[in-house]
């Protein structure tokens, strides 16, 4: 599974940043301020080992080499990263103001696009510092920066989703009946690392009535026999992210699971079918809404359609109403629609889904068929 | 261990939500913004299952009621914290504005203080719908909001300490010599857990060369004897944080481990004698700086003195040159001068030490000489 993954090099990175500052003049601004998280990984591989109140911003601007400010005592964790040959280091000290040391890298009177995850506190310190500088999030005004996955990110995102669809293959052959959500949920992770994730970042057992509460996680309830399971797990390998959901029940379904489960079927087969480039975001999560509502279940679908994944599991785009992004080959996101019923069940069906020049393709792809399970 | 620690009941958040909004009036503010993390779980006890892109936000103003605002599909969660029972639940849901949701539970034209770590991308969305509002860190306007911890916060912070101190006792008699620092950092894991933490957040093993990176956690380095081994590791019992440093020697230490590492614990000790009510942060820092720079390493001394510690391991008051606010009684912070000689080695010595009535008092207090390990 891993032969077809290749190393980010340090020029991966200075394209990255490369492009990155082209789209943020593209987009109007004058250069984007990246801070630790996920846009930074991308951009240089570089992930702190805490993202802490000590700031580290870098700063791309079109035409100009990348600079990045970090605290003197991460210099050479900095220094480490694969994507620092492209860029130049700056550092600061403590007890000095690390905004007037940013000051230096920006202009006043310009407009940056800053990480979505960037603290609060940093974005007042370079407002106070440069009051006429203005800001926009990344979600807000570069929506696309990593949400077009090119061949190596889509081999990883493939791999993950083979990963996850193999742990699947494996949890519906545990014991269920008897057993409390922690332990099925544990064994869940056990799966994920032993099919080559290096993390696991969430695995949900929402049984019976749990299933109701999307975002229930895993507790002490014991499974009963009669119950349907939500099963909705995932991490990283090759830091990129995996995310599906299959809905299982322990021992025949009943009437309503089935009913329920073959809308949120129909649902999601729907949604998958109208992927093509072109097609708006919220149009995904119309014809996913659709189809529940039309069944009479539109007020307990309570949550957008999906989200976009890469080395995030939740980033643009977003499959949700208002979104008016247009889908374009690379994309990466899941299709996820779900019905719950308050004290009772849920039933949630999620494959991650990629863009194709002619459709979409499916990351998952294990049965969609209600598994019965011990 | 565990027969001094309470429960934190509703009434223990509502008394804190009450008191930090007379606080934020007090400084001047309107009210306080509080989204998921340390701040949000110390107020509520609510700790989403992620902290995400969806708006999570408590709003606390001086003579109403809190209000909280959750996505609503985490609305289930939300409502069985602890604090729940103290505050209002609003809900938004996907594809709808959760800034305009927001705006309703503010007033334009007033100040509010908002937590550090909050996501720019969520502070834009607010400044964008409420123009006439402003916005101020908690570092920079509420920095004691958590700073001053009471009687059952003091006693989960020496029960951390102690287990921490439980750990170095067992870690000294591990075998170091030739093994990776990895296996030395995993022994650490293992033996906070067992004395205690539900959550390890660090273990630095900084053997060698790799001692002089302060933020090193821990590599594939093979331990050699005659090394210097920096140990700094902790994590969060009952809730609260340990964080102490030792630097250990495999075999008999170098004159000059011995002289760089008597330099340290001077430093250390000289800072510890000077905590009292009343004395300024910063002055904890010039205390420990001036015994290294008077020995002449004061450029190798590259990070503040200490940070404060609670719920999070890094938090106000920081010991560092520019901090003018006063210690208080009840305040915890580390002491942790540090020496770092690049490619060679590193020492640091770090307790964490709580102000009292008449001075300081460690909840760390194992041995500060030098341990041989083998």
């Amino acid at each position: 599974m891993t032969t077809d993954i290749t190393v980010f090099t340090t020029e991966t990175f200075a394209q990255r940043m490369r492009r990155a500052a082209d789209d943020a003049a593209a987009a109007g601004l004058a250069g984007l301020l990246v801070t630790p998280g996920p846009d930074l990984v991308w951009l240089t591989g570089y992930r702190p080992t805490a993202i802490t109140e000590r700031l580290t911003l870098l700063v791309l601007r079109p035409g100009e080499d990348p600079q990045l400010l970090v605290p003197v005592l991460e210099r050479p964790d900095a220094e480490a990263a694969a994507g620092a040959g492209a860029l130049t280091l700056h550092d600061w000290t403590d007890g000095s103001d690390p905004y007037t040391a940013a000051a230096a890298l920006l202009r006043a009177g310009t407009a940056f696009g800053i990480s979505d995850s960037a603290w609060s506190m940093h974005l007042l310190g370079l407002q106070r510092t440069l009051p006429g500088t203005s800001y926009a999030s990344f979600t807000d005004r570069m929506p696309m920066l990593r949400a077009v996955k090119d061949a190596d990110e889509l081999a990883r995102l493939a791999a993950a989703g083979a990963a996850a669809d193999a742990t699947y293959g494996d949890i519906v052959n545990v014991a269920f009946a008897g057993r409390r959500e922690t332990e099925v949920a544990a064994d869940l992770a056990r799966l994920l690392r032993e099919h080559g994730h290096e993390q696991v970042d969430f695995t949900v057992v929402g049984s019976g009535p749990n299933g109701a509460n999307p975002h229930h996680e895993a507790g002490e309830r014991t499974i009963e026999e009669g119950d349907a399971v939500v099963l909705d797990f995932g991490g990283l390998m090759h830091g990129y992210g995996s995310d599906t959901t299959r809905t299982v029940t322990v021992g025949t379904p009943s009437a309503e699971v089935r009913e329920v489960h073959a809308i949120v079927r129909e649902a999601q087969q729907a949604a998958f079918e109208a992927v093509r480039p072109g097609i708006a975001c919220q149009e995904i999560d119309r014809v996913a809404r659709r189809v529940i509502t039309d069944a009479g279940y539109g007020p307990q679908f309570i949550h957008r359609t999906g989200h976009g994944i890469g080395i995030t599991t939740h980033e643009p785009p977003y499959m949700v109403e208002g979104e008016e992004q247009r889908l374009v080959p690379g994309m990466c996101f899941s299709i996820e629609p779900g019905i719950y019923l308050p004290g009772r069940f849920g039933v949630r069906i999620e494959d991650i889904v990629t863009v194709t020049e002619d459709g979409g393709r499916r990351f998952n792809d294990t049965d969609h068929d209600i598994a019965v399970v011990g």
